[in-house]
C-alpha cells in the first residue's frame, strides 16, 4: 500500500477522482514553531479514512519530509493535506492499478475570535451514513450546503443534527456541551467527524461521549466548540439561548493549552 | 448567474472545491453522430443540481458552442461535463464571489454488454438525504464504494438499498422492474440520481415510479438498468435468481430505439 508519492503545489488532472467523485480524504492541521504538534492523530485519522476508503497510503516518512520541508520556518499557519485515490477512468470502480495522488498547502492561521460563538441551527441535516462516518473523506456538500446556512443567517458556526434529530457536530467543529458537572460530546458512529482535537480530549478523560438531544444541548451550563486549528472556542449564543464565561470552560481551554500551548488564547480564557 | 465560462482541458487549481468537497455537478451523455440526442435532459437536470447547491450556471449557449465544437464529426462516445463551484478558500463556506469552473472532456464508447447484466446485491446503502437526493451532485463516494464490492463479486453492476432497506438504484443506473405488465422504477427523492433516461421513459408513460422492496425486485417478471450512455440493459441475474428475454423488455427497448437509434443494440434487443 506504499506508494511513490507524487506532490504537485498547483495542479491535478481533471481525471483526478477527488475532482470527480470527491474520492479521498484530507487534514487540516495547525501549524506551530515549524511543527504540526497533532500530526500523530491526525495520521491516524489519515490512516483510518484510507484504509475505509481502500486508497493505499503514501508512505508517511515521505509525507512527513514533504511536510518538513514546507512549514519549515512557519511560525504559525494551516497545512492541509489532501490525499485522493488518484486519476482514473470515467467510472465509478476504483481502478485497479489506481495510483493515490496526494498534496500539502500551507496557509495562513484565520482570525480567531475572541469573543463567543454565535450558533445557528442547521435545517440543513447530515444524512446516516456508519460506512463513512467518522473519517474525514471529500464528500462534504452536508457541510458546504450548511455553512451557506450560517453565513445567510449572519452567524459564526453552525448546529448540526442528523436525519433522526440527534445533535452531532458544527460545521467544521465538534461540539462540546457541560451537563451536570461533565463535558460531553456526540458520538461519530452514524455520521460527522471525529475530529483529533475531540480525540485528545477524550483520551485525556476530559471530555465523554453521550447522545444529546437539541433540548439537552440548549439547556447545557456551557457549551463550546473545539477543531485542530482553533482550539475550543465558547458558543455564546444558540437559538433563544445565551451562555456567559463558565469555570469550566476556562478550565478546560487551560488544560488544552497546558499540552498544547498553542492553543493558548488569552482573550478567551482569561 | 451567468458567468464567462473558462473551460481548461487539461488541469483545475488544487483550490478548487471540486476537488477539495466534492462541490459540484456532471452530466455523463451519449455523443451520436456528431450532436447530444438527449442534451435538454442533460441541461435541465444541470441547472436543478446548480440551483439546488446554489452554483452559478454557465451560460448554456456558451456551454453549448463548446461541447459542438469538441463532438463536431464524432460518430459515437461519451462526453463528460462537469461543472464546479470554482476555487475559493479553505473552509466549506461557499465564497460569495465564486466564480464557477467547467471543463468537458470527450471519452470513447464503453464496450457494450450483449449478455444480460449479472448484479450483485451491495452492502454499501445509500444515505436518507432529500436535499441530495436526485440531483447528479459530485459526492459519490457511496457509489465508489459499491462499485468496489460489485468489482470484488465478479459482478457486472449492482443492486443498491437505502439505509432503511428500499431498493433505490444500480451503481451507476437506474432499475426497472416488470411487475403485473407493468414496468416500475423506484422514486429518487431520498436519494438516488433522476437518470436523464428514466426521465425519458416515465415522461413517455413506459414506466411508472413505485418503492419496491428486495423481495419484489427479486420476484420481478423482468429485470433491467438504464442511462443514459448504454440505453436499457436487460438484467440476467441477481442473487439465486435468473431471468431469461422477456418479450416486454424487448418491446421496452424497441420503443426507445424508435425515439432513438443510438440506442438499438440487435445483439440485445433482437
Amino acid at each position: 500500500m506504499i506508494f511513490s508519492g507524487v506532490t504537485r503545489s498547483t495542479e491535478l488532472s481533471i481525471s483526478n477522482r477527488g475532482l470527480a467523485y470527491g474520492d479521498g480524504v484530507f487534514e487540516t492541521m495547525r501549524v506551530h514553531g515549524g511543527e504540526l504538534p497533532l500530526w500523530p492523530r491526525h495520521l491516524a485519522r489519515l490512516r483510518e479514512g484510507a484504509r475505509r476508503l481502500g486508497i493505499g497510503l503514501p508512505d508517511p516518512a515521505f509525507i512527513e519530509a514533504r511536510i518538513a520541508e514546507m512549514i519549515d520556518g512557519a511560525d504559525a499557519g494551516v497545512l492541509k493535506l489532501l490525499l485522493t485515490r488518484g486519476d482514473g477512468g470515467r467510472g465509478y470502480a476504483p481502478p485497479v492499478d489506481a495510483q493515490p495522488a496526494w498534496t500539502v498547502a500551507l496557509h495562513p492561521l484565520p482570525p480567531m475570535a475572541n469573543a463567543g460563538l454565535r450558533l445557528h441551527v442547521c435545517d440543513m441535516r447530515l444524512a446516516i451514513q456508519p460506512a463513512l462516518a467518522g473519517i474525514k473523506h471529500c464528500n462534504r456538500l452536508e457541510q458546504v450546503l450548511a455553512r451557506g446556512e450560517v453565513e445567510r443567517a449572519g452567524c459564526d458556526e453552525g448546529l448540526m443534527r442528523d436525519s433522526e434529530g440527534r445533535v452531532v457536530s458544527a460545521t467544521a467543529a465538534n461540539l462540546l456541551a457541560h451537563r451536570n458537572g461533565r463535558w460531553l460530546t456526540p458520538p461519530v458512529v452514524r455520521c460527522g467527524v471525529a475530529g483529533v482535537l475531540r480525540g485528545w480530549l477524550l483520551a485525556q478523560g476530559l471530555v465523554e461521549e453521550a447522545e444529546l438531544t437539541p433540548g439537552e444541548v440548549e439547556d447545557a451550563d456551557a457549551l463550546a466548540l473545539c477543531n485542530a486549528v482553533r482550539g475550543i472556542l465558547p458558543v455564546s449564543l444558540l437559538g433563544a439561548r445565551n451562555w456567559a464565561a463558565h469555570p469550566a470552560l476556562t478550565e478546560l481551554q487551560a488544560r488544552l493549552a497546558m499540552a498544547y500551548p498553542m492553543f493558548s488564547n488569552p482573550a478567551v480564557g482569561a
